[in-house]
């Protein structure tokens, strides 16, 4: 940094991009008052120069190759807003940590993929590697755990993480679309991609939480050992019986460190969930993420808001820059990079919870008897039970709500029901979160 | 700092310097893994020393006298956890801005009140002045504002930042307590003191609340401009009424800053207040608490925590102290405090929003259309109307929700109302807030 000046160049010209000069340009005296440093952009970056993007760019230096934007004299902080695990992200990065510059980041896949090779790399290099707008965009959860909650012990995070899929599950619980047309909605409405997948079926989520495990739990990321599904199989039934008995239907990604036999294991689950109507993600609607964490001491403690668009990635974008700007050093993962472990992780069989179950049976004499006696071999005692008849059919819906049990138990009880003569649909169940 | 140690005292033993204690000396592997430093506790002192606080504090070094503990030599950290705005908390954290000392805090009162000539002298000696603690327990409300938000302009904050009250709410709320059964359950669970009236009449909010509107706005704390209501007067039956109407009563703080004739100006104040049971903080019960930030780029963001009790604060405490080892630094109200303002303050009668509004009224004809004329007269209109019999008398009870409306209009008609010799109580008013 020479004299009062934060220099930055920044790479990828997208909604978050955008939003990012502008609130440079809007609020650098705000910046100056808290810092003392003005932050100039000195370079900027963007496949398509001609790309009509709404916004006079003329006062900045253009680069149609951002990796020779990296050689520019005084350049401080590379911020890059590309995306991708690979390429040019990564070739960046990787570059300008040689060079000694800072790096800020809002890319989830990359950090969650390379994040340890790269934060190494900045440690070396005395530099700076931080990417609060990776994870749940306005909100800062990032600095929250790494700064906030640094003196406990983290036992859990349980987030919202994904706004493209709250919106479409907040469509389907309040206006009664289809799954797939409340996709179409998201669409139309600018929060779901043209391929929309890496976001339904879960892999965002699990991106953003391997980066929260690893703050927490001071473990190596690893996408491998991350249980996922999707929300794709869920079912406009599922919102009418879920509501009925109190609960709402929400994407999560859940992580949580347990000890075992005098070792510490961790979990990383991503699954639809049901959350109950009074519990602290009640209100978390439409694009809205949000985080609960429980630790020894802070306790339960949530964080709503914002959980993607430009304007709120790009104050995470910024509040990064400002730690910067004020010298404020942290590891990029909290702790030393060589530190961090591999931590074994437990299977989502060994999940101990309660399920919301639903199938069709037909509508007969006994088959009641012979449900409660397939959970009850199965020593599962059930909490609460519907029994609707399907307008379409003249079969019943039965849907059934269990106590804690362990998920190996539950699963076999489940493939005790399919063989069942009466059980006319496969069995879908969805997991209950006590959030 | 000597090398790789933080060397802190802590003055006050009560049950936030007793969680401190315990919390630094159960994580100091944390602690030292993210910062490699060790905090040492080399002194603590307190009033009595004989007092039996079930923790064995013969490893520390006793000071009678906190001014002499001062006089340590190698003291990087004061931790003063006494309380009071005045007497031996200013005194001693004076004396340690002048040994350049770090100070953290907890004392709400004292930064509210002496916050800024404290800021100064801190500044002045180039230590850093840390007060997580003293707003929202374990909430890092202050590191969020200060921080992760530094580079929005914050528009307003609303807080339940009293757990006391917030739990005395509740009480009343879900077990159908007068207000003084509340109170009563409140001293037995622990959550009220002997004079609660600091609490109930909400002096401890707007303490908190001038602190996090200084750091918002770069606005003087003054205590002087908030406008005050406590929680006394809320009887059952405005329980009874707002459930059926879908809202919650909450003690809030409330802060924001608007553009009037291009003069920035500020409101602050502290009021019951319905708020719907669908929103931000509808789940935010017993002694939680809450706040919500209105920002411009991050949007609306809601942190919910615990905001009272020993081990919350002292997470915060720690988080201060942490830092401090990673000699981070930031001017306690945000920016340099001498560039800190005294912005107008507007009035009350300004506030723009909707009431509820309780009273009893003579069952006999013509009555529902006069109370629609002096409605209609101060052109308020009204968004629902409840009219239930009295069981007690032969009186009606009404409740009406108005449209939003200028306080001052909404007092001219109230007062319309109460010359009425139909109504034989005196009307009673909550206002709503949309959070």
């Amino acid at each position: 940094m020479d004299g009062n000046n934060l220099n930055v160049g920044i790479v990828g010209l997208g909604t978050v991009g955008l939003s990012a000069i502008k609130m440079i340009e809007d609020n650098s005296n705000i910046v100056y008052q808290k810092t003392g440093k003005k932050i100039n952009i000195i370079g900027i970056s963007a496949r398509d120069r001609k790309k009509d993007r709404g916004l006079s760019l003329d006062q900045y230096q253009w680069f149609d190759n951002p990796v020779e934007m990296l050689n520019l004299k005084h350049l401080d902080v590379l911020i890059e807003l590309v995306g991708g695990s690979e390429g040019i992200a990564l070739e960046i990065i990787n570059k300008a940590f040689q060079l000694n510059c800072h790096v800020v980041t809002a890319n989830k896949a990359l950090v969650a993929e390379s994040g340890i090779q790269l934060a190494k790399k900045a440690e070396l290099n005395d530099v700076l590697f931080y990417f609060e707008a990776a994870v749940a965009g306005g909100i800062p959860i990032i600095k929250t755990i790494r700064e906030s909650l640094c003196g406990n012990s983290i036992y859990s995070v349980t987030g919202i993480l994904n706004g493209t899929c709250n919106y479409i599950l907040s469509r389907m619980a309040n206006s009664s679309m289809s799954f797939s047309e409340a996709l179409n909605d998201a669409k139309l409405s600018g929060y779901a991609e043209d391929d929309p997948s890496f976001d339904i079926k879960g892999i965002d989520t699990a991106h953003k939480l391997s980066i929260l495990s690893s703050l927490s739990f001071g473990s190596k990321p690893s996408l491998k050992d991350i249980y996922i599904e999707g929300i794709e199989d869920i079912a406009i039934d599922d919102f009418i019986f879920t509501k009925e008995l109190g609960y709402q239907i929400k994407l999560l990604g859940i992580t949580g460190i347990v000890q075992e036999k005098g070792n510490n294991k961790i979990f990383q689950r991503v699954y639809p969930s049901l959350v109950s109507n009074k519990g602290l993600f009640s209100s978390v609607d439409e694009a809205r993420n949000a985080v609960v964490t429980d630790s020894s001491h802070a306790g339960r403690s949530l964080l709503d808001g914002l959980g993607a668009g430009g304007d709120p990635t790009a104050s995470s974008v910024l509040s990064d820059l400002i730690d910067i700007a004020k010298g404020n050093k942290n590891y990029p993962f909290g702790i030393q990079s060589e530190k961090l472990k591999t931590l074994e992780c437990i299977d989502i069989k060994q999940r101990k919870g309660s399920y919301y179950i639903r199938f069709k049976v037909i509508d007969r004499p006994g088959v009641f008897a012979s449900i409660g006696q397939v959970f009850n071999e199965n020593s599962i005692s059930m909490e609460n039970i519907l029994q609707k008849h399907d307008e379409e059919s003249d079969k019943k819906n039965i849907v059934i709500v269990t106590h804690k049990i362990e998920e190996v138990f539950f699963i076999k009880a489940l493939d005790n029901l399919k063989e069942k003569d009466f059980v006319v649909s496969n069995p879908k169940f969805i997991r209950i979160e006590e959030v």
